[in-house]
């Protein structure tokens, strides 16, 4: 996949509204005009939409001259996702140190409601010794 | 997250010299002269780079004031592959697909190499019998 194709996939993903037509096409093939009604967009906008996802690899077009018929290209939306899914050791690792902190700080707390309730039953169990 | 800040992160990441900048923050924090080095861009243009990653929320930088250290802010990058992610059962599926074709291709193909090598074996076996 060359690089320019994974800037076009990128800045197609980069607008509210094409993620929003990716998402209907997820649920299944549809012409341009049953695309277009929940959007209040005009046709030639989601016409232009359609292209930049087109070009992106993120759909295919069928030919039928009419309706030409939209439907999703999952092998983009694949190429995509293991570009950032190299990245997935730093988000974990960096969950993990979160996930350690919070158990460290769970720890602390406990500890010190534990010391505090041992000093209620036995107050002077610290106080330095009198001779 | 904000819908455009998802707009923001798609719209950072289609661009080979930042791609290239994370890739290079993902062996380590750095300042701004180091990271310049490999690139043959002026310090400005990285600069430049350097905020759009940031607004994007996939580096975060230091506050000492000469060298403000760069880092990958991999929270980000989990939000992006989530939003692709959702779409993982379509390419699966494709995936799969294509599997069950590949191995319906190669069953037809060995079938055929089978039946000629029997029909060398037994040339008259399929032919039709004489009254």
């Amino acid at each position: 996949m060359p690089a320019d194709h994974l800037d076009a996939t990128f800045a197609a993903l980069a607008d509210p509204t094409r993620r929003a037509i990716l998402a209907r096409l997820a649920l299944g093939e549809t012409s341009v005009n049953e695309l277009a009604q929940p959007f209040d967009i005009s046709l030639p906008a989601i016409s232009r939409h359609l292209k930049v996802l087109e070009k992106a690899g993120l759909i295919s077009r069928g030919r039928a001259a009419q309706s030409r018929p939209c439907r999703l290209n999952p092998r983009q939306f694949k190429t995509a996702a293991d570009w950032l899914n190299q990245y997935r050791e730093y988000w974990e690792e960096s969950f993990d140190r979160l996930d350690e902190y919070l158990r460290k700080l769970k720890y602390q707390r406990n500890k010190s409601k534990q010391d505090k309730s041992k000093q209620k039953e036995n107050p002077h169990a610290h106080s330095p010794r009198k001779h």
